[in-house]
């Protein structure tokens, strides 16, 4: 029974409807959803720790800097972070680098979660069991699979992650 | 990479509204709704084979005995299995007295799938995670938890499996 | 544009998913979904009072009379009441032997809302409608059909009203 | 007990999650979701008829013509148009310079029916029953609402029509 961190970065899991502008955009108030996945799968454990709400096509080295400070921050071993699906592979590449000491498991979705048909339980369900049972190092775990950083790769055409 | 079978035997995840009986319940066509799971989680290499479709308090040993054959018939080794929540310990215990060379991994939900708000997608996408990632042995998995199949047991209070 | 109150009853309508009986139910702080689905509708006008909370097998000539209380003590002449679908038609013909001046449409819904795939704000829609278009008398409004109160009669087999 | 025709023109109550694009947008085969939202409603009498899929800001006078040309034939007097919220107004307008000897009721949604917290059915559900109860004339309906064509107007500001 491991303590578990959650880092929340945006990406679509987090978007929601704008009926303003019809689109599917960061709500206003910039509250992130996934106290929400937790709650739907009966998960009270993890911590959640919101670090920013934003676009993976907007992630920076800045960003990127400041995910890696929370996760050294961090007193737990086991950390997910929820990231956007488009540059999910250069945040974990980036951290796959430093030799962290924990395990560190970068998830997302396709589709928002507040969509309601939507695979972020799912991926989230997953990253959160994976991060408690994989060694030390950086991985994604996206519909179904684990995949170590250094093969991590959105596939563009089908939309999901393959191992 | 491995290959996973998921095994259905009913319970809550694969119960739908009824509306002439105003319960909840499983439908007439004995359909699971796994595969409906799977495909919100854009996750489709799991092979899926149905059982039967039952309540876990109407499970027998007969049951079990179903499902121990087809543990041991699946040439895969990394195996889910769906199971209502209340006698599932008991099925993992069954399992777990048999040496069966597998990582076995039960799990269900406390919602059904059908209403939407459930906690079914979140736990299926822990279980398949969970059955690739661990060593041998029967195990549940269940609201981010990993137990194994000697300590676990449902917090019927809580509506939640602790581990 | 007219005033519309909307007094609920219960009925499958407000029912819910009870997770620790696996049943529909009402819910046990027994706040009426009735808000919610005016909010889903962006339907902010009406006025909304709760009377109780009762599955439409329960209701006897005391609810009966106390919901004509209420009809006659609401200033506004359109009125809609949302009630359980099994004995509507019981409480349609109560109201329609009283004369008075209004124009009362009864409502409710086969599938809960709360289960998001329902015809309650379907038909909720349509019964606030009415209570604005029709001439006073008292009416059923279910499934896309005005039914007067003489003629108002579920049809057990296929779920719905039939005009 | 009206005859109805459903003229479906496509606009925000049919858009879907697009996740290539990320977007709100018309599913590439561009099927309406009409008929879901009324077998969501249990409302099985009305004819369907899917003109096109745009949205309202594409709307121009051949589209209009269509419309209109379309209205004309349906032997229904009672004829209901989903249409995009953001020109309703000029395709009532449009309509109602005509005397078509019909009752038209223009509706739609703020939020698409395809994301399941939606004001699709509510609204429809209004316009079915306001095409069976209006005398001869256009109207649209929109959260709860009756209004005539030459007083419908979308407010931007709150998103939905005030009477």
């Amino acid at each position: 029974m491991k303590p578990v961190r959650i880092l929340t970065t945006g990406g679509t899991l987090d978007k929601v409807h704008d009926w303003r502008t019809e689109n599917i955009a960061f709500a206003g108030q910039g509250k992130s959803q996934v106290p929400e996945v937790l709650d739907n799968g009966r998960c009270y454990f993890p911590a959640v720790e919101q670090l920013f709400q934003i676009d993976s096509l907007e992630m920076t080295e800045t960003y990127r800097q400041l995910i890696l400070e929370r996760v050294m921050a961090a007193k737990e071993e086991a950390i997910v972070i929820t990231h956007g699906t488009s540059t999910m592979d250069q945040t974990a590449h980036f951290l796959a680098k430093r030799n962290l000491g924990k395990t560190i498991v970068l998830t997302g979705a396709m589709r928002p979660f507040s969509l309601f048909v939507s695979d972020a339980g799912f991926n989230l369900g997953g990253a959160i069991i994976a991060a408690q049972a994989l060694d030390h190092g950086v991985y994604g775990v996206m519909n179904g699979r684990v995949i170590p950083a250094a093969s991590l790769k959105k596939n563009e055409q089908l939309g999901r992650f393959d191992a």
